[in-house]
């Protein structure tokens, strides 16, 4: 079969690969409607995450179940699944409280930019829809996977609700998708924070209410205008950088909430800042299993479009040009079809 | 009248210094009651904090109305009130959401280590009780105005509740308090972390189930062996080094809350461990005020007494003594009698 493996930064390349079997009792495997590139994908892409050898990609998926292991139980072939970038048991504590991706029993999941490819722990990993999907809804499914849920995370994360504020850093397929869900949880206002204009458009598509263009103290500021000098309620970051941190930190009400999931490379957050701020600040790799079914459940009937944020299309084998796309910000998001 | 002045690190005289009075028409004048010397006191006294000039110190007060400005509304002399260590409006947005400390008007209050001083906004600052209280009680109501609610803050923001384990790095009296106030707020389970066998006693008077005396690495490792592997829910941390703030992030389980109310003194947090951590951060400088009425019923109704963190009490002329025995952590913390 086909995948995208990469050798280092900038050298992405689409081979023929293994296909992938049952290895575990728990596992599935799935033949993949679609998949996609991440923006975490650009880390090592840019030489910032070190690759020390040849790396399958991806983590973003959805498919069709193809084989199941003897100890599967909830699923069968057939079945249109959605799954997240960490494979978890959905039964331990750490589950059971919501937070999937420090499962006791965490796995990484990886070569989801192929044809086919390996799920453990399926039973916890993998959430069914009631039937095989419309073709068009594909995108969407698949935005569910990592993008949607992430943002998704990050507004809940934030504590958006009705009559908050909520300021969203960063305009990547996450934070535009941290606009849609602090929508959909009823915000009052979203002020999205970007200087591209298809992705200002997007976010108004969204539900931004504001567009601020100014980054960093200017951005702040900005935001402060915007709020009484008090700061948003929420803030979501979508970035990962020191900058937009303090960025978010800084935008941030005393005793408001910032929900963080940008991979923080590099990022120290001083304590003095912190504490005098008087903020709540949660995050991390979101636990996109929690929201899974309420997602797919949006997405079924048709409430909620995230696949909007795949504005390029490609063949799998021309995963490399989807790679310079997103690197060059030519492409919010790039589907992939295997 | 008497106050404690510092002049620089371990240099604390009392001397005769001129008594406030009246400056802004929101002010109230009270006579001390009692005072005290506060951890926090200890970063000047030790040369980790700069003092370029003589300090009044102190922070902590409670004490009768003496005077009252003309716009005083809801006080008048002879009341006997607690305030807290910043003055705040009690009326703007950030105070109505229950963070005076960044209230803003916010104003610090210094002098309390004195036999009278000034308190600014005293509508918004200081909560009277129904009645002048019994002498025995005033250790406590004392304790109301800072450590009791600076640790019935960490509390709250690690959210200790019913079913919950707490973990509780520090042993100083705001740490003891955190316990006492996890015990209050219906926690199952308490570990409090101290060496100090005084300490430990207190800590469990005050609801402690479980004593860690390891510290760092070895004491994340037994809260682990404690808690399943998991970690606690909730976190205190009372003491704001870089070391505490470690142990506290790394003695939180996936999803937990750490409630850190030290002073951050040159703390950096690593982005990426606090990302993969899956904890709540939040704290800062607790709005001691938000909790006032409740705590002072508490005290009133004697099903509280935070004032058994007082092992010494000494004139207030002794008060170099009073901060020499706290350096040496001869003394839990100090009152002093004006």
């Amino acid at each position: 079969m086909r995948g995208v493996v990469m050798y280092g930064p900038g050298d992405v390349r689409v081979e023929d690969v293994a296909e992938p079997r049952i290895l575990e009792p728990t596992d599935a495997v799935i033949r993949l409607s679609a998949t996609c590139i991440c923006g975490s994908d650009l880390w090592p892409y840019r030489g910032i995450e070190k690759i020390d050898e040849p790396r399958p990609m991806g983590h973003e998926y959805a498919g069709i179940v193809e084989e199941v292991g003897t100890e599967v139980r909830d699923l069968r072939p057939g079945q249109f699944v959605v799954g997240s970038f960490f494979a978890s048991d959905n039964t331990c504590e750490i589950c059971q409280a919501g937070y999937h991706t420090s499962c006791i029993h965490r796995q990484g999941v990886a070569g989801a930019q192929s044809q086919y490819m390996r799920v453990p722990l399926a039973d916890g990993t993998l959430v069914a829809t009631p039937d095989v999907p419309a073709d068009d809804l594909i995108p969407s499914f698949l935005a569910a996977s990592d993008v949607l849920g992430t943002g998704w995370f990050a507004a809940v994360a934030a504590e958006a609700g009705p009559g908050k504020t909520v300021a969203v850093v960063g305009d990547g397929a996450v934070g535009l998708l941290g606009v849609f869900a602090a929508k959909q949880l009823g915000a009052e206002r979203i002020i999205a924070m970007s200087r591209h204009e298809p992705r200002q458009k997007l976010a108004l598509d969204y539900g931004a209410t504001d567009i601020v263009t100014e980054r960093g103290d200017d951005g702040v500021a900005r935001i402060m205008d915007l709020t009484n000098g008090l700061g948003a309620h929420s803030v979501i970051e979508a970035v990962g950088t020191q900058q937009s941190m303090m960025q978010a930190i800084h935008s941030t009400r005393p005793g408001g909430h910032v929900g963080y999931v940008g991979v923080a490379h590099e990022v120290m957050l001083p304590g003095m800042e912190l504490f005098f701020s008087h903020v709540h600040l949660h995050g991390g790799p979101a636990p996109v299993r929690r929201f899974l079914p309420e997602l797919l459940r949006l997405i079924e009937d048709r409430r909620a479009d995230p696949g909007k944020v795949f504005d390029l299309s490609l063949p799998i084998d021309q995963a490399a040009e989807g790679y310079m796309a997103m690197d060059e910000r030519r492409a919010i998001k790039v589907l992939l079809r295997p």
